[in-house]
Order: C-alpha cells, then sequence, then structure tokens
C-alpha cells in the first residue's frame, strides 16, 4: 500500500481542554492546525490574490466543486493543471464537493439513491450530480483534499428526515470511496446526523469505520443556535478518531471558531470574513466595527491597532469608510485583507496556547475583550 | 523670492522631433517626463493600493478637486494630513480643478463670471464653485499640483461660445493665481481655445504672460476625431514656453500619448487604463485585448507575453477570463494592474528613446506593432 496522500501528525493536545494542535501533510505541503481554510468558491478568495494570500499567512484554500463545474468547467481547469495551476496557488487546496450547494444554491432537486438532479442557479439547466460524479469532477480539479458527496438537512429537521439523510451519507461516503483513484488526494468522508446527539455519534462511528483520512462535520451553522451546534460537537468528537484530521464545514466566527477547536476540531472554513468586509464591517479583538458606519468619519487610527495587516498599516478608517462609501473595490479589498489576517492571527494564537496548555484561558481573554453583543446573526454564519 | 514649489528640468529634446524628456521635480519627489498619471479620481486608483501603485512604477498619480469636495469633504483630508496622507501616497499628487467636471457631470449649470452655481451628481443639492472656491479646497487637500478652474467648451462649438469660455478662463486663471497662497505647492493655467487654431495659439500666449510654472492644455479629448486634436496641438505647442511642464489634460489612449509626445507633451492623465481594465479589456503592444472574449477560454498565456506586471508573471488569459466572467473583483484588479504597467512602459520607452534621439522610430514600432482597428472609440478617450 502506497503512502497517503495526506497524513495527519497530532502535535500536542491541551492539558485542560480537548484543544489539539497539529500538522497536516499534504502534497502542497504542510499545514498546522487548527486552521482557518478562506473560501475561494471561484477559484479565487474574493478580492485577493494569490500573493496577498500568503501574505495574510493562509496556508491552505478552500475551493467549490458545484461553482467550479458549473463555471468554468472542470476540464478547463484540469487543462491549466488543476486548480493549483489554474489560480496560481502552490500551497494545499480543499474542494467542498458540491453537497451542501447543490441543497441550498440549486433549485428544483429530485434526490434519488443514485443522486441529485437540479437546476443549476447560473442557467437554470438541468445537471446531475451523483457521489460518482462529484469524486471524477474533483479529481480533475486537482485538490489536494476532497470531500465526499453528502446529503445535507436543514434546521429545524424531523427525526426520519435527519436519519434518512444521514443514512443515504454513508452509503454515499462508500460509494466516493470506490470511485475516488487519484493517489495524491485524500478523500474525506463527512459526518452528518443533523441536530440528533443519538444521530450525531451514530454517523461518527459509522465514518469512522470507513476508515477515511480525515473527517468533515457537516450539516452544522444552517441557522441553528449557536448551543445546539456546540452541544451536537460534544456528543459527536468523542466518537472521532483521535489521529485524524476533523474538519467543521462552513463555521468562522470567531466565538464558534474557539468553541470548536475547544472541542478538538482541526480546520474551519466560512466565507462570513471576506463577506461581511465587503460590506464594511471588519473584526477585531473588541468585536465587530462596521467601519460604514458615520462614527467612523474622522477616525483616523487603524481598523485594530496593533494589527500587522496591510491595511492596518497603512491606512485609516476615515480613508477606508471613504472608499466603501465611494464605492470603491480598494475599500473591499482593504476589509477583506483585514479580516482574513484577523482570523489567521487568532487562529495562530490559539495554536500557540495550545502548545503551551493554557488554551483555557486564550479563549477566556478571546471572551473578555470581544464585545459579542449583536455580533454575528445566524445568516452570516451560514457559507 | 522663495523657490518655487515645483521646477521642470528641461533634460533633451529629441533631435528628430519634439519629443521631450524632462524631470518634474517637486516636494514629494521627482517625476520623470514624459508621464502618464494614473487617475485616483476619489483618492484612490480604482481597484489598486498604493503599494501596487509603487510596484507598476507610477511617480504621480491625480485625484479630483470635484468628487473629493462632495465626498469625503476637503476639510476631512486636511485633517488627515492632506490628500498624502489621507491615501496613504508619499509621492508627488496632482489635483483637478473641477472644472471639467462641473461642465460634464453636475446638473443644472448657472455660469456667471463670478463662477458656476451646479447641482451635483451625487445628491442634486445645489454648489457652487468658482477660481477661489477652487483654489481653497485645492489648498486644503494639498496636492504638489494644482490646476487653475477653467471653462470648457464641447465638440463642436460654435466660434463665440469658443471665445467666451477662452478669455473667461483667462481671467479665472488671472484670479486662481491672486487667491493662491500655498507656498508649497504649484498652480498650473489651462491653454483653452476649443477647436480653433487662432483660440489655441491665443490662449496659449495669454497664458504664457502669466508665467504660471506649468500649463494644461484643455477642452481636448472632448469627442473630436483624434485629426482635430492633434491639429490643435499642432498649432498651440511652438507657443508654449519651452522650460513650463505641458499637461494634456484626459487624453490617455496609447497611440494618443506618442502624439502628444511627438509634438512636445510631457505629462497626461485619462481613466481609460483602469475603465476598460475594469470590463475585461487590456492593452498589449499588439493592440487591445478583450480577455473577456470567447476566444481566450483557454488561453493559458499571459495577458502579453513579456509583460512584468503582476497579472502577467502569475496569471492566464483563461483564468483572467474566467474571474471576470464569475464577476470576482479580482479580474478587474489584475487587468487594472496590467494596464496601468503597460502605460508605464509605454512611457518609460518613450522616454528611453528620446535621451537616445529614436523617437520617431520608437513611434513608428509602436505602429507597426498596435492593431488600430476599432482600438478606441472617442467615448472611452473622454476622461
Amino acid at each position: 500500500m502506497t503512502k497517503p496522500a495526506v497524513t495527519f501528525e497530532l502535535v500536542h493536545t491541551c492539558a485542560a481542554s480537548g484543544a489539539r494542535a497539529g500538522i497536516l501533510h499534504t502534497p502542497h505541503g504542510d499545514v498546522p492546525t487548527p486552521v482557518y481554510m478562506p473560501v475561494g468558491t471561484q477559484a479565487v478568495v474574493k478580492a485577493m490574490t494569490s500573493r496577498e494570500m500568503k501574505e495574510i499567512g493562509a496556508r491552505i484554500v478552500l475551493a467549490n466543486t458545484y461553482h467550479l463545474n458549473l463555471r468554468p468547467g472542470a476540464d478547463l481547469i484540469a487543462k491549466a493543471g488543476g486548480l493549483h495551476g489554474f489560480m496560481a496557488w502552490d500551497r494545499p487546496i480543499l474542494t467542498d464537493s458540491g453537497g451542501f450547494q447543490v441543497f441550498s444554491l440549486a433549485g428544483l432537486r429530485k434526490i434519488t439513491e443514485e443522486g441529485v438532479r437540479f437546476r443549476n442557479h447560473l442557467d437554470g439547466s438541468e445537471l446531475f450530480m451523483s457521489p460518482e460524479v462529484a469524486v471524477a469532477i474533483q479529481e480533475k480539479l486537482g485538490a489536494d483534499i476532497i470531500m465526499a458527496f453528502d446529503v445535507c438537512s436543514a434546521f429545524p429537521c424531523d427525526e426520519k428526515t435527519a436519519r434518512d439523510a444521514m443514512e443515504r451519507t454513508h452509503r454515499w461516503a462508500q460509494r466516493c470511496k470506490a470511485a475516488h483513484k487519484r493517489p495524491d488526494q485524500a478523500l474525506f468522508g463527512i459526518v452528518q446526523g443533523a441536530f440528533s446527539r443519538e444521530l450525531r455519534i451514530q454517523s461518527a462511528k459509522v465514518l469512522r469505520d470507513m476508515d477515511f483520512p480525515g473527517y468533515g462535520i457537516g450539516g452544522l451553522s444552517v441557522g441553528e443556535p449557536k448551543d445546539i451546534m456546540y452541544e451536537m460537537l460534544d456528543a459527536l468528537m468523542p466518537e472521532m478518531p483521535a489521529h485524524k484530521p476533523r474538519y467543521l464545514m462552513g463555521v468562522g466566527t470567531p466565538d464558534c471558531l474557539l468553541e470548536g477547536v475547544l472541542r478538538g476540531v482541526d480546520m474551519f472554513d466560512c466565507v462570513l470574513a471576506t463577506r461581511i468586509a465587503r460590506n464594511g464591517t471588519v473584526l477585531t479583538g473588541e468585536g465587530r466595527l462596521v467601519v460604514r458606519n458615520a462614527s467612523y468619519k474622522e477616525d483616523f487610527r487603524p481598523l485594530e491597532e496593533g494589527c500587522d495587516c496591510e491595511a492596518c498599516q497603512h491606512y485609516s478608517r476615515a480613508y477606508i469608510r471613504h472608499l466603501l462609501k465611494a464605492g470603491e473595490i480598494t475599500g473591499a479589498r482593504l476589509c477583506s485583507i483585514h479580516n482574513l489576517r484577523y482570523l489567521e492571527r487568532l487562529m495562530q494564537g490559539a495554536r500557540q496556547a495550545i502548545l503551551e496548555d493554557r488554551f483555557a484561558d486564550y479563549r477566556a481573554d478571546f471572551y473578555r475583550r470581544f464585545d459579542m453583543r449583536g455580533a454575528f446573526n445566524r445568516g452570516m454564519e451560514t457559507a
């Protein structure tokens, strides 16, 4: 048997919590964990270049199978040398399978055991996705880590729907595994089970037995209260194999990142940071700052004192507010740079705290400083 | 008498043409000429950061009094340390007086000898601009070079309208000069005269006698055929003082830049490069390339072979086309970077050719390679 494409090295588990520091070894380099993965839905992290992504310290980015298959198409990307060549990014890439998007973006879905027939959101034409199709597309895209094609359910969700979706997800995970051939990629399974502790535990166990090199935790952050999400994590995490990476999909508010880390999650992704940036909201250690607001009109301080990002090193809140009000692209850029750098620093700090067995203090300090009032509504948490 | 804020050093006049190489000395550094000045209408060159502007080689940028006075306001910018501090740009800046914008953007104008009463294009409220107001605003903005408040006429334009506008421009130039107090700024006069050789010659002479430290050539590239613009330049340039910089306002297609240089123009500005970039059109040595077009779908070459810009060093036409089609900001950014770098290289090459007395060959080589068919319609030439 050949060496797996992606391996996870568990470096340290924090003495006072379940928080873990590790290293994800991939064909395109190592990723220290816990890690927030910026989202490049359409093969670009919105408003950013690859160079800037390296400057903010990103070690891995995510791209979306659903979107890229529609435009520009997987064959084109394969011809460009895969996603790494196409988007000029030589560090690791993870592709989502398209499962979540088929259920959240596409129209007129017909779901059978074979797969999902749907109308795509761009031109309405009918398409079909199945475990085999999703794997074939992801093999063409050529990411280091690819995800199984799963069935997502909404919040709230009745028990039977949740169980059916979970069981189908398990059968589809097996089909993805059978279909996947590229030796330089790792295929992660996805735990489902909606908002039932029992189903989550069952799903974690079934997936664990399938022995994937890593696991996504899907179907959370879809509109449920945060407490329910944390409850699900509390239930399922003990069933996850310790020496495999755990990826909480679509989660990325600062508080949820730390709560995930506390419970042993290693990887996260979320569009929140870049989406709110384009609307003029930035993340700081003290909480959310809506720089578009009139109160920053004559505020010549940086977005966040002490931040080392390009926006904070050179520009004032007053200037960035002006750019946003004037509809200038550069305003969206500077806020995006800052938010991505903020999350990168948050996670680097978390990792260091784990290594020094003081993650509980790190988290407590975050809550002490970060003003949570109205910080993030549920809609913003959804990828 | 104190040393003028801005001085022009005429380094060399090309033996075989009127093309000049010089250096503009300003409080924020030297600008080798001929120079294309990228336009930062709202205190930002659209889609760019200051760092990127330096990387493409820009030595001076332009900003607009009309826009900045409306938003965010000159007092705010003054509090930020002037435009240099506000936009984090420590190289020279030139502000346009707002004359052109009052006549092209604002509504319901009432022009008297005192000034212009108009409704601004943002909220429709009534404002008043005059030579004194335009100078006062530009003193607050704090650019190295500021422009006199002039009266623009359209194309075509009858003789009487053209003469009245020109004569008022001359009287207003005198009022600007009287109003201007900041010793660290240079105030340039503006030659008008519409499309009459006689008026252009007369205007050049009158302005010359007022002894400004530099001269704008206004009212061209407003919709007239290029031949008429060149005819006007041919008429007026011999009347311009040799040791003062000459700035052809609002002109910036590659061919018009070289034609201006040939006739002894030192400075240019135009929004064309960045505007067409955002629409997916780039400039190359071989002509215009509409990278949005389907023909570039699988073209993995850079925008322009041999170009040293960030876009051409890392990304393919196919990728940039994908970004543009997908509505990604990064697509507009990469095209903007390339177009600005293209014009910078074009002008650097022109300067070197002038210094080596081979500008005529440089220009001929440009036309030999550059496909002019449908290259630029008149609308695109207008700032």
